[in-house]
């Protein structure tokens, strides 16, 4: 398994695992045949699967683990437990066994345990979670969705930072327009640390095409290719995304029940929906990226299904080939944020 | 005017003032033929309007303002103009020549004034903005939208409150379902602030049906009758919501377009079409009202047209009919929060 690359994989997280993270392996390795896999979990339940599927078997090693990190699970908890398959397939990563862990568990214990076992890139304040989402016409990329509560501006700009260059590589865009979620598009509008991670950003020395601030609803707009917030604001714009679209639907479900005539209409109807559902469809957009550690923890959605799983596993297998991690390590080692802070406030100064 | 029900209109806010509101009152008064108007703009502009809608000009009376407040204008600019039709307008509210006040110029400036001019309700720490919108069956409450970019609980709990009682009023709902907008639904998780406003919500001396916390992608389920938010965060979700469901219905547009069989099938479906436009018509919701202070203020869309201008004049309307302000002041005198805060910390020793 020396030349391959080998991604470290907690059989055990995730609503229908392992069964869900094996048949989406057993996916992956179609289009990716060079990847190996190291497996985290239950032998008793992990072997019958690999008979089923002899071709993850031939690209696989199982590792037994006997204990798994729950749902309910705080952090705190399952921190210090060396013995679960999620602590486990982390490890894998920190020891150079694997050059990424997939991970379809509980997303506070794999931040948690991420932080605590890959530790923080040096000159990064917080690691954030990062994540691929649809515009009208194309994708973008939006951090931090929730790792972080309450950020000051350092935070935000390592934010940018990390976007930008996580747009460079998983969707190729040569110059990432780099925007702020922020309410009101006025310089003086919003929250304090906002404006003051504009101006940082603004330097020219970062060399980042940051375009200002991005309203709420512009997010779907296509008008930024990487959009940073603080982890509430984020999460709260992508869960409030998700469940926006859902209610459109259900709407439209709801008044074409209710009406013979667009009952009639529907035949017609079924390729657009087919269309619309398959450009919109969460599983294509599947795998958040735990940014700014020594290692690239990803995080599948926990309810997704084989096809899903597999697009976490080809995310995580396309940044390693990139080198996201160590791009970003350079790049960071190339600024000192903090006296970018003191420059702008200095500069403030003389306006 | 003396028996009737009198609301002050700032004539110049706006994007297409002052034809839109004449028009807007033209229709408001169809539907409410008790109320009286004053109108503050220019009169060069207005009495040619009023020869347009006699019936305008029956039940109003013009006061003639030389200045304006513009979109572009800082609140802390505007704030000491007395001569602005906006300041006028709220003016006439605190020396009770009319009872509420219709604007659909510069919110900041709409705030900022009226909370010097009116002044906050005793006992109430930061007035809010509040409005209703739709969800899956019907439709809710969510506050702050704005006014207040940093709360901490009491502010929180304030604002649920003001919306418990905005919601029996404006909704007709018993006893709403008041909710905590926050990331997870678990106590510990999200801001310190929000389970402190949690606690405080739950002592039983506030008779508040607080049913805990909804998740952003709840938002449009139906699950609370009022959403409660920093104005942050509250500003977020609804532009968000707002973006998302325009992004939708975008993506539905661009799918048809392609698709001869879809063009086809779109007779069928223009019943159901004007049906979900009618439904979730901005317009059918244009109205935010900024509660928590002596007297009421009502803030237009500055974008909406003569149908959403009337249903800001009625969302007045039927608050001043059933007393809003007072049973604010009201509820508001009959607790005191920060007791209740203290109360709730003392309890966390104990646990």
């Amino acid at each position: 398994m020396s030349e391959n690359l080998v991604i470290s994989v907690d059989a055990m997280g995730g609503d229908n695992s392992p069964r869900v993270v094996i048949e989406g392996i057993n996916i992956a390795t179609k289009r990716n045949p060079d990847l190996r896999f190291l497996l985290f979990g239950d032998e008793g339940q992990i072997m019958p699967l690999l008979q089923q599927y002899p071709k993850v078997a031939k690209v696989s090693k199982v590792i037994h683990t006997t204990e798994r990190v729950k749902n309910e699970d705080k952090p705190s908890q399952v921190i210090r437990n060396r013995n679960t398959s999620m602590y486990m397939a982390i490890e894998a990563v920190r020891s150079g066994r694997a050059q990424a862990i997939v991970s379809a568990g509980n997303t506070g214990a794999l931040m948690a345990i991420s932080k605590m076992v890959l530790k923080t890139i040096h000159g990064i304040h917080r690691p954030a979670i990062c994540t691929i989402m649809p515009h009208i016409d194309g994708k973008f990329v939006m951090l931090d969705l929730g790792a972080n509560t309450e950020c000051d501006e350092i935070n935000l700009a390592e934010f940018a930072i990390m976007g930008n260059i996580f747009a460079k590589h998983a969707l190729e865009i040569k110059s990432p327009r780099v925007a702020l979620l922020n309410i009101g598009a006025e310089e003086m509008k919003g929250k304090e640390e906002i404006h003051h991670a504009l101006r940082i950003l603004r330097n020219p020395q970062l060399d980042i095409n940051c375009t200002g601030y991005v309203e709420p609803h512009d997010i779907s707009n296509g008008v930024a290719d990487v959009i940073v917030a603080d982890g509430f604001t984020g999460n709260v714009a992508l869960k409030t995304i998700e469940g926006t679209a859902k209610f459109v639907v259900k709407m439209i479900k709801k008044s074409v029940k209710r009406s013979i005539l667009a009952k009639l209409g529907l035949p017609f109807m079924l390729g657009v929906v087919s269309k619309i559902k398959r450009s919109m469809d969460p599983r294509n957009y599947n795998g958040a990226m735990l940014v700014g550690l020594n290692g690239l923890t990803v995080k599948s959605h926990g309810g997704t299904d084989a096809f899903g799983y597999s697009v976490a596993i080809d995310n995580a297998a396309k940044l390693v080939r990139q080198n996201f991690v160590a791009t970003i390590r350079q790049e960071i080692e190339k600024v000192d944020l903090d006296e970018l802070n003191q420059e702008s406030i200095y500069e403030g100064y003389y306006l």
